[in-house]
């Protein structure tokens, strides 16, 4: 399989597991199945929009391929159907959220370096692109975007996003380094989630 | 008169309606008259710049050309001076929000078109172009965006974006099928309000 | 010092006092310091973003220069240690928003002009530029935008990019003019703020 290919399948599963936290939320703000569905599209593709306006990649991939979207809406319709009770639903939102956090950080940072971007400008891309949908589907509900509020969130996507980076800079295989910056961010998140210590602070 | 002058009009009274009701939602919530001209400009602008910058059309028309902000700048003032009463407002909000959605979901379907993206793309492109401006004017109130909230709201924006295109496909005159575009969305948001039936929900 | 170089200098230097804002909004909602690191960057670099991607210029400044990323975590650090109390933060981010304010829309200004923006759309694109920034700050911790809510905010900005836009079409050295738009944006916000008076109203 191509690495195109490859990029444009983990994009998909990327979009898929912010979908199910957008929807998640949805489900918790008791909103109707449209309005899930909405902001399920929403969360999923705003981190890569987000990212491909910042690179000039127009129009964005989640807008002009098909995919984006029913993928999103099945992950929607899941949360929907699924219709769990209210603390399962903060879990479930925590875990997708960490998941999409850890592949969007890493995707953005590989579509950047293949945009020809500078080391530098990869890694905070590749951050922001994690820490993107997860603002917008916050914002969209009206409430204080985890980023803010959580320890070990935009310093997880940024870790992810240098792992990719510093592999790219010294020739390492690019698939492996992906995972193993995604794997970082989902466990610095998950740590930091299951611990519920302040790491943050105590360093 | 021109294809691009046509569309360049139904972009300014997008504008304006988007406006009238970005400053309609200024006046219920008490701002000033810069605050209620800020917030008209920001309502009704915000589609059509996410639009521009999705397409890759820099600098975005609203900014480019004075006429948006003119036509803002009135709706802005009209409302302001108009004084009503709040429980007029609250109608004033929902049926300004419908027509601007119509025209901006049938306008940004028509550019996307124009700038050669594929079918899906536009549809998608303009039913997000609708919305946009809703958003945006809701979010600076801090209030959850009306398409999180409102039955047959993303739904009516892609109806009519989808006729547009689906027209473009079929080789049918534009201006009819943006007119039978903007006409079902108005219609369907219209009837969602009237009926307060819950339609999205029984389907 | 290269023209260039004097609107790099004095780019960070509008980062760094609306990376103050954001960090001073951050101490005030209680955020640990990731979270006022974050809400200082982000603050501090959406005027730009905002600027850059309407402008066409991608990555955006920000992104791709690691100077913005260091000095807007400066500000957040000396925020954050210096811990005052709540009445100076009030004070402090209304006086690090105002100079936010005037150099953004000053830069924003210029950089338009230096994409060869018609005048119109210059003076357009300082005024958001300005309050952008401010925007996002106040989006984030889900608050009514300031632009909203203050006299003498959104025209301020427009004062300052006019003067920039007016100096360069009557050929007058750009430094200068530099200078007097952002004195004349930051004296009519302070003399909007200290004399509490509503300035808006009474003209």
């Amino acid at each position: 399989m191509s690495y195109t290919a490859t990029l444009r399948i983990l994009d998909l599963v990327a979009t898929f597991v912010f979908a199910l936290s957008g929807a998640a939320v949805g489900v918790k703000r008791r909103l109707d199945l449209f309005g899930v569905l909405v902001l399920a599209f929403v969360a999923a593709s705003s981190g890569g929009i987000l990212r491909d306006v910042m690179i000039g990649v127009t129009p964005p991939s989640a807008l002009s391929d098909w995919r984006y979207l029913a993928v999103a809406c099945l992950a929607g319709l899941i949360v929907f159907a699924w219709n769990p009770i209210v603390s399962r639903l903060r879990k479930a939102i925590l875990l997708f959220d960490a998941a999409g956090l850890a592949l969007f950080a890493v995707l953005g940072a590989q579509k950047a370096l293949a945009a020809d971007l500078e080391p530098f400008a990869a890694i905070l891309l590749g951050a922001l692109t994690g820490i993107g949908g997860g603002i917008v589907r916050d914002l969209l509900v009206t409430e204080i975007p985890t980023v803010l509020r959580a320890e070990i969130y935009a310093i997880a996507a940024l870790a992810s996003a240098t792992v990719v980076v510093v592999g790219d800079l010294l020739g390492l295989p690019l698939t492996p380094m992906a995972i193993a910056g995604a794997t970082l961010c989902f466990l610095l998140r998950m740590t930091a989630l299951w611990r519920r210590l302040p790491i943050a602070d105590s360093r």
